[in-house]
């Protein structure tokens, strides 16, 4: 993707807190793997650097994901839905871990007769995951 | 799936306009279709019934996927993420047509070099699928 151009983030009406939900697919098995926030820079950040960059709202600062577990989401595509309020991102999902319970994604509870089940297995512990 | 046990409901942290972000997936292609809002009506409606009702922003009323269209998301599988801020559906599109712009899908627009371009097709003329 051709960095120079950042005209196209004046086309996403950014949100009364300034972000646009990301969902991150797996290129490779189309399995959803999370939902996250970008504000204009993380979006930015993540066009030029070519790895996914969100806005956490927890710690209220640009969140290189990846960069303490080291599981990065390179990024093979970038999409903007009809409304321009959120993006999906075709992403290699680096260690094949999308999710900070050690999972593959974050996606994990399936709603079965009136409960949420957990239905992937933990591929790593998150002690190991996050040494901090 | 058993709608008569409403507990699952208590468990999703509704944001602060009482809203769940649901991503839907087509459950045989893969592709992911929409990005829309649930809130607790609209979740309970959709579990109970089988077919995707979201919350209407704009509209600020309940949205039954299709009322108009006729283009039904019948749901096969709800999913919660891993700090239950966003659903995961897998759906079966009546139709082929998830997006009002006549389209497959929502996320028809693709970065290219800078530039947010149109990359699928228009499936059916608007003014065909919404009458009034």
């Amino acid at each position: 993707m051709n960095a120079n151009q950042t005209g196209y983030l004046d086309e996403v009406p950014w949100n009364e807190h300034q972000l646009v939900a990301a969902i991150a697919q797996d290129a490779a098995t189309g399995k959803v793997l999370t939902l996250a926030w970008m504000n204009r820079e993380a979006l930015e950040e993540t066009v030029r650097r070519g790895e996914a960059v969100y806005w956490s709202r927890s710690r209220r600062r640009l969140w290189r994901k990846g960069e303490e577990s080291g599981h990065v989401q390179k990024v093979r595509e970038v999409r903007l839905d009809c409304d321009a309020d959120a993006l999906l991102l075709q992403v290699e999902q680096v260690g094949g871990i999308a999710c900070h319970t050690g999972r593959e994604r974050c996606f994990f509870r399936r709603l079965d007769n009136g409960r949420w089940v957990d239905v992937d297995p933990v591929l790593k512990d998150p002690s190991l995951i996050y040494k901090k």
